[in-house]
């Protein structure tokens, strides 16, 4: 989603994902090597070209670490053919658990889209004042479905999933037919995040993961934990995979708000979680999340991967204070004072 | 190719592949989770059914690392649905090379086929002596292709792959039309090495990779390493991800035969990595590969991985003399000891 801005390091060193992460997988799965500068000076060359490399899987420890191994200074990514055909569509249903159980749908027939986002009526309105793409200002949710792949594939896959749509309980489908449409379509979508300015001064973007089938269950709770702490959230959803993007409105002007906002974000990643999830789908910890890690991993897991970064930057140089809750008085205050400034 | 024997934490600890590894990957692709008995004692549950984890992937660190990390005693996989439709087809080819130029021609028109197995003269005489599947005693070679998916997305591909099969020089198409003669074309696959067998004594298996465009050029060079030694080479192929299995022939009661064997599995091993590729695609490092390693690795990957590996075992308890060449004098023994115990 952030492709007009994010570089291929960046998108390797957090493992990014996105809309199409259903059917492609995250950034993990296309790496094939990296070039790593160690805190040391010295140049790892880990992975490479050829599928199968023995010896440890250096390359995945890498993906995804926030930057706290070493430098990525490049990176070999295994190329996908373009899909031969594209077919994009909306579903429209009138409550937020209907279109969440059609996730589940959809994916229990077999059909795996390319893509398959979904937007709550506040996300909805707020990217139609933005954009003006077309999605309906009443829904009470929205399916964004596309699917990729060879023609005959492509058509069979979007006739079952109208069919599984219109069986959930949709009660408007629209299948793009030019370019122009699905570019619409997608241009709302992502601008999403940007579009949230419309709707308060202020968001906590959640980056929370789920089982698909608990989705119903766990925007149920987000809905409620929002209306706990007495705050509007807007939601968005990688919902193929489960990642749900709960951005809670707020104005930081308001005294208090931002503990609100905080306890109501820690609380759904705790929903998360109580259905088997994870804390993040593709931002990572980085420093935001620093306080609530210790919910997903023992003392032990991070003592485990704490001597692994040592292995690669004895002295925790690389990156410090971020993704890990590391010991040392300085780095912990240096995590704080950054956790401030990201308001 | 050894689902009749291997288990699945064997199959997690070599990162194994097979015949449909080139669409579905190796098994690291579908691990999500393992826990690890570590040689304190101690468990470690490492990564989980949510499909984005956060921190370091040292799931992906333990799968193909050769049980040097710990014991893995279970393995949280990733489940994928049956496919729709399966067709089989087997293209007859009177040159290796023409067969193995095919090869790089399917995969270019954007079609890729579950598997897309190779089998030379020598190969499909030992099968067919063995299993009658009627696979042409005449061929110079042939491929096994199988595409798998949604009906009409199979059959498209099938046609696509019988043109280029044809248009790359295949003397003869047949495509099974019962699961009973596609059960036969398997089996026969997947008993060639017992079937060997029947061609020598003794057959030494490399375990090569190469860029898929380089097959012809490696395939050639091992028909020229094999008669510079002396030796006839039986090969089969997972040829879709450019894996080789050349299989030496040799009577190990003839002297000398065991040391020509091995140079000349050094050589072809060779000419993969000048080609791009690796020492083993599949079967791993072992003690069987502890003195080509170093033609992969450099001393400082050898360090750092070393490193990695004392983090979890810092005593190198874990099935030690295995994948590495290791310091210490016992171990290399005992590494040497275990190569010649192979014979």
């Amino acid at each position: 989603s952030s492709q007009a801005a994010s570089t291929i390091g960046g998108n390797a060193a957090m493992n990014a994902g996105g809309p199409h992460t259903l059917a492609y997988g995250v950034t993990a799965n296309h790496v094939l090597g990296v070039r790593l500068l160690l805190a040391n000076g010295q140049v790892a060359e880990l992975g490479g070209p050829a599928p199968d490399m023995p010896g440890y899987d250096l390359t995945s420890l890498v993906v995804g670490s926030e930057a706290t191994l070493g430098v990525i200074g490049e990176v070999t990514v295994r190329l996908l053919p373009r899909p031969e055909a594209v077919r994009t569509m909306v579903a429209v249903f009138d409550s937020v658990e209907r279109c969440a159980a059609c996730v589940g749908a959809i994916i229990r027939t077999g059909v795996i889209p390319a893509a398959l986002e979904m937007m709550d009526n506040p996300t909805i309105r707020a990217v139609e004042a933005a954009t003006s793409a077309g999605y309906p200002l009443d829904a009470g949710a929205v399916l964004l479905i596309e699917l990729e792949g060879l023609v005959e594939a492509v058509e069979v896959g979007l006739e079952s999933a109208i069919a599984t749509c219109t069986e959930s309980g949709s009660s408007e489908i629209r299948v793009a037919t030019t370019e122009e449409e699905r570019a619409k379509l997608w241009k709302a979508r992502k601008e999403a995040g940007g579009a949230y300015g419309r709707l308060a001064p202020n968001y906590y973007v959640m980056d929370g993961v789920a089982p698909r089938n608990a989705l119903p269950a766990v925007l149920a709770a987000v809905e409620r934990i929002s209306a706990e702490y007495n705050l509007q959230a807007a939601t968005l959803l990688h919902a193929g995979d489960g990642n749900i993007h709960p951005a809670l409105l707020f104005d930081s002007e308001e005294p208090g708000a931002i503990e609100r906002v905080r306890a109501a974000g820690a609380a759904i990643l705790q929903v998360c979680l109580d259905h088997g999830g994870s804390l993040t789908g593709e931002h990572g910890i980085g420093v935001e999340k620093l306080d609530v890690v210790r919910q997903m991993f023992t003392d032990d897991d991070l003592e485990i991967m704490d001597r692994v970064r040592r292995v690669f930057d004895p002295d925790r140089r690389c990156n410090p204070g971020k993704l890990f809750p590391t010991p040392g008085r300085c780095i912990e205050l240096q995590g704080r004072a950054l956790l401030e400034a990201h308001w």
